[in-house]
Parts: C-alpha cells; structure tokens; sequence
C-alpha cells in the first residue's frame, strides 16, 4: 500500500464514520469522554514508558531542552491530559443548537441548526496533550478527527491514543472516529492536505514554519494563525499607572506565546512623562528595548530598532517600542505591521477607543486590558482548539462551535414554489 | 504597468478604503444605495447604447440565444435593478449586530460584534445584473468590492457602474468603494485571486467551469457551489399525490437553475404504485426520464440511465429515477453522487425524515417541500449573493450577513492576567 493509498483509506472510513458520530447523544459522547480519561490514566506506565523511548531518542538526536520539555510526560502531565478530557465531558454540547428558526408566510419552517463539520486533521509538533486535547474536542463536537503528530512523538501519541481508543470503545466509540497517521512519513502530511473530498478542515498547531506549510499546500480549508505580532498603544490621555501595568503584563507574564505584547506604541503627547516609567520596569523585568528615534532620545538604554524590528514576533523578553504622532498612525502602524491577532489600546476617551476597536482590523481589540486574554478559557469557552486569524468561519479563539458548521432544515407540508 | 501592478493596486485602494466602510453608518449607506437606484434610471439611455454595443460584438461573435438573452438590458431590466437597490437599501444593516456578550468573572465584557469582511471580489459572466446586485449586497454589508464582469458585457458594465458611481459618489460613496476590473485581460483575474493580503473573499458566479477555474487558483478563500445534483427522495410512507406535486415542481417549474431536482429515488414498497403516476405527470411537461434497471420496467417511456446519469446536473427537462430497496439506501446514493445543495424526502414518518435530515449532509435539507425554495428570497434574507455548499463561514444561501464576519471586542478597566 503506498502512503497515498494509506491516506486515502484513512480518510473516506473517516468519512464514512462521520455520519454517525453527528447523530451520537451528548450523554453517549460524555460516556465515551469520561471512559478514555480513565483509560489514560490506567495505562499511565504504558505511557511513561512509551515516553522514554521518544525522549531517549530525541536526546540522541540533539532536541534542545525546551522540546525535550514539551515532549517529556510525567504522572501529573498524564492526570492533567486525563482532567482536560473530563472538562471537555463538562461542557455544552454545540451540536443540535437552533441558531434561528424562520417561519414562512407558505408555512414552511426553516430551522438553522448547528451540525458537526465532519472530518478535521490536526497536524501538530511535539507536545503529546495535543493528542489528547484535539481528540477531545473534535469528539464532543461530533466530529471525526485524523491526528498527525510529530515524528519524535510517536511513541507517546501511540500509546495515548491506544489507552483512550480501548477505553473508548468499551463506552461505544465508533471506529475510525479517532485515528492517528501511524507513519511518520512526510508524503503523508501532503496526501492528506490534498483530500479535499473527505477533510472539511486542517488545524496546524505548531511554529510558524509549519502553518506556513500547511497552508501552502492545503486544498482544504485551514484554521490557523502564523504568528501574533500584538501591540499596545498608549494614547494621549491614558492612565499612566494602568498603561505600565498593562504593558508589562501583556509583555512579561508569558512572553513565549502569540497574544504576548511584541511592539509598544506611545502617543507623543505623553511620551515624555510615560516612556520613562514604563521603561524602568520592563528593563527591571530584563526586556530589552528597541526603540525608533524619538524613544531613543527618551530613553537612554534602548537600542535603535530597525525595520525588521516591528514586523517580528520576538516570544521572548524584548519589545520595539515607537512613538507615533497621532491614533491615526498608530492605526496605521499596526495595519501595516501587524498579524490581526490581538492590540490594545490604553485610553480614557471614548472617541479614542471607539475609532480604535472598528479601525483596528484584529480578531481581538481591547480598551484598558492586557492582550494576554485572548484564550478561550480566559474568553468562557471552557477550551481551545486554537486561535484564528482568519476572517472566514472563526475569527478569534475558537472552541467546540468553531469545530461545527450549520444546515438548514426545511419542514413543510408539500409546499411548492409557484 | 503590468496588469499584476494595476491588479495590485486596485486591491490597495480597496483594502484602505474598506476601513472608512466598516465605519459608515446605516443611514448612510442607505441614501447611498436610493441615489446609485436614481442614477442608473436617470442614466437609462446610456445603458442600453453601451449594451447595444456589447450585444452587437456578441451577435458577431456568435453567442447563443440564450447567452445574448442573458445580456440584453432593457428599460425593464434596468428599472428591475434600480428596485433591486431599492430592496438592498430597505434590509436591515448587519454590520454592528452584537452575537454575544460574555461578562467575566474579572470584570472584562468581551462583545462578538459584527463587522463587514472587508474586500470582497465578485468574478461573473454575462448578466449584466450581477454588477449592480453584488456592488449593493456588498457595500450595503460595508465591504469594498472589485467586480470583474465577462468581457462580452464589458461596455454595459463599465455605464452601470460609472451610473451607480456618479450618482453614489454625490451622496458620499468612499472613492474606491465599488471598482470594476477595467482590463478584459484573463491575467488579471489570477493576479486578483493572489492578492490574499489584501483581498477577504471570491465570490464566482457562472458555470461550473468557471467556478472551477477560480478554485483552483484561488489563495483567497471562495465561497461557491459547482452544481447543484438534488435529489427528491421518496419513502414508503408517503402522501403520493404531495411526491407528485413536489417532483414536478422541483424539476419542472424552472429546470435551469441550481436548486432543481436531477434524480428522483422511490422506495421500492411503493414503486409500483407511485412510478407510472409521477412518470405521467413529468413526461405529460416533457421531461425525458432515464431509469434504472427496475424503473424501466416499470416505466416503459424511461430510457435506461448510465452510471454518469446520477451525477449529471440536466439543467434541462430530463430526470434520472431508481428505485432504492431501504432510506439508508437513498442516503448513500445522496452521499455517493449528490453535490451536498438541496436535497428532498417525501414520508410521513418522523423517524425517516429525522434520520434523512441528519444524515444527508447537505446544505438544505426538506422534509415534505420542494428543493426549488433554497433561494435567498424564499429564505427570507431579501437578496442573495450566491449559494455555498462548502462547510467553512457560510453555507445554503447568502446573503447580508454572510458578507460579514466578526471581531471581538473586549472593554477592560486595567485588568492584567495572573
């Protein structure tokens, strides 16, 4: 069997499976959701184990210590992944949901109603709870899901995927619903990416690089954003104290992830007064500064950025930092620079945040709060699959409705049109 | 300059001034869209010259009767889209609509509103309609758009739309806001479908081929249908007299267009009774049947159907007819050769249709109506801009609000995250 062949099978029983997990009840979903956190957690030394095969060999290849650090599972990792599955159990199923009901003068009624998407592939690097996670999701929301791990994780998704599937299925979970691609061959990623027949959407989760080459060459929708280039600007009549807490938090208490402050923008009226104290604590925090001309001149410890500087998404603890003369330019600035993830304006006028939150073509735009909250647990979703910055389908963090689509549903009593 | 730079261009001109669009208010817009209605009837005479031109090339060239129909504007036709402004103008304004409003615990509100997608491109064939229908459905939803009309109808658009903009332009239509393609060069409809920076979404509106065409170049999103294979099932337990009239409406009543019926199924408890009834009734209107094995002998007018028959969209008075043994049967041959548009059950038993509904994944499903009524209109939207069998942003009909998207927009008083 060649890969495409492989690949083909995978996805058209997928298919095929699809149809009956849309007409599954939420109670029989929940079942099968609680059955395989146990499973997990019952087969806790198989994973361990199959853990260590996986990390020894990607010591031997060189990983550095951050991936050997997402890829490394413990007892507590394993009882968190477990937890994940029975959140997911907790919450509403979307599936079924009556987005609107339309009653026709000719008697006809129109029920909208949300239905699962149908078959989704998750495409992701070398953190093993995206197994686990994705798995859920995908199987609350009546999907049937294709995982497609990294390659130094095999052996870990494998035995993950093999506690729920047994554990599972004694609960009633159909076959094919969740299947993992068993090869760790490239060519498998690209057949899959072709399937548009039998896939309704592919979700990368991973580094830029990856997205950008799932989105290359995908024929089947993607959810994805490839990088949160996110800013905060502090207008002319902003709260100083509140804007340095802001700054700092959007900047400092996780700069590793994509709704993280990468440039701050500072109106020029106050960039005098307000430079220097937001400076003093993101250097005390040991950012590193890059400054345009005007800020430079202001503070003394920032280096002159470049223009390199405010396109990137630096995850880590420097910020560019410019002045701007005007809202219109820092809505410029950030139209020209920036990913459609998540900016902030800091501001006590209304007028200000108004003109801000239409103008600011983001999927996330806030008045007086950190960019940091852009997550759909801290959105009330109660999970995610991801984070969109797209502006088809899903937009924004994107939880179990976002995994669904709707069909309209027509009653009538042998209405015809005249 | 190239057609990739003028190309270009265009679409940046677009992209900035959908900012200012996204900001207009209902009001606005509205007075916009009744002056771009009196400038096409006050421009009248200049239309239907700049259409003659067009229909005389089109004569010479040798375009079908049908073809030079679909061109020809009269004062009719002209009156016709002016009140199709009028009726864009009379809808209600989906930009600004509040989806959700989420409270947190910490005090954030994060509002889902409603904001236009931004620049939309509308690539169509000879109807010169289609100008003025989707540069109000489009501006009316607050989006930038760049229509791209067939190359035969080239001089009637270009008076249409220097019309609607003169008059539009009086009343504060944005510079940029509605620009049509001015080149008939082909290269420039694949440089639009390149600009993903810059445009939102592509709308195609013809044949098959074109569709095609735009999909498989495209790297912005489409929104689309192929065709339209739509099947009227009839169960069992069904009012025979109702199937009769729902078939013959479904195919009869306007056998050209996407939502009519191409095959029908009939269960095989009632075929007997119920073929040489609905046979009568379709051949009596010239419909020419083609049948499977069973239906042939028990039709003796049907032809006997090949394999390509039950994924032919006819457009035209020919059905394809067979007899299923069982519901599942009927949903298989749905899933095997239908276009996931429009799709019909006949019954009086709710556990059929509940079952049919669910199953068929398409993206109107009727219990009891004909498949002629998925139509903007017949839905209750008010106006169409097409009809999407994909899963992803829209699907089944579309009209103002599947032109938007939306953001969230999330109203702090300082908070940071933990």
């Amino acid at each position: 069997m060649t890969t495409d062949e492989y690949i083909l099978g995978l996805t058209e029983r997928a298919a095929a499976t699809a149809r009956t997990l849309a007409g599954l009840s939420t109670d029989a979903k929940n079942q099968v959701l609680q059955e395989m956190a146990s499973g997990i957690l019952d087969h806790d030394e198989a994973i361990v184990t199959a853990n260590a095969r996986d990390l020894q060999a990607a010591r031997t290849a060189g990983l550095s210590p951050a991936m050997l650090d997402r890829l490394t599972l413990d007892h507590a990792r394993i009882e968190a992944m477990a937890e994940g599955l029975r959140q997911v159990a907790a919450l509403p199923d979307p599936v079924g949901d009556e987005l609107r009901v339309i009653r026709r003068p000719n008697g006809l009624v129109i029920r909208k109603v949300r239905v699962p998407l149908g078959v989704i592939v998750v495409i992701y690097e070398s953190r093993p709870n995206v197994t686990v996670d994705a798995a859920g999701l995908c199987f609350k929301s009546g999907n049937a899901v294709i995982l497609r791990g990294g390659s130094e994780a095999l052996h870990s998704n494998a035995a993950i995927l093999e506690a729920m599937l047994e554990a599972g299925r004694s609960a009633g979970l159909p076959a094919n619903a969740i299947e993992l691609v068993q090869t760790p061959d490239r060519e498998a990623v690209h057949a899959l990416l072709q399937q548009e027949q039998h896939v309704d959407l592919v979700i990368p989760r991973g580094g830029e690089s990856l997205i950008r080459a799932v989105a290359e060459h995908s024929r089947v929708p993607v959810l994805k954003h490839y990088k949160g280039v996110c800013h905060v600007y502090v207008d002319r009549d902003a709260d100083h104290e509140m804007a340095v807490n802001i700054v700092v938090n959007a900047k400092c208490q996780r700069p590793g992830v994509c709704n993280a402050m990468e440039t701050l923008l500072v109106h020029e009226d106050i960039a005098e007064a307000f430079l220097p104290n937001v400076a003093n604590a993101l250097l005390s925090r040991g950012v590193e500064l890059r400054g345009d001309e005007r800020t430079c001149r202001i503070v003394d410890q920032a280096k002159p950025a470049v223009e390199s500087d405010w396109s990137e998404e630096y995850l880590d603890l420097i910020a560019a930092v410019r002045v701007v003369a005007s809202l219109d330019e820092a809505i410029e600035h950030i139209e020209q620079y920036g990913t459609h993830h998540s900016d902030v304006i800091v501001t006590n006028d209304d007028a200000a945040a108004q003109r801000f939150t239409r103008e600011v073509d983001s999927a996330t735009v806030y008045v007086n709060a950190s960019s940091r909250f852009t997550d759909g647990y801290e959105f009330g979703m109660g999970a995610e699959i991801g984070i969109s910055t797209g502006k088809l389908h899903a937009r924004g963090p994107c939880g179990l409705e976002e995994l669904t689509t709707y069909k309209y549903i027509i009653q009538g009593t042998g209405q015809v049109r005249d």
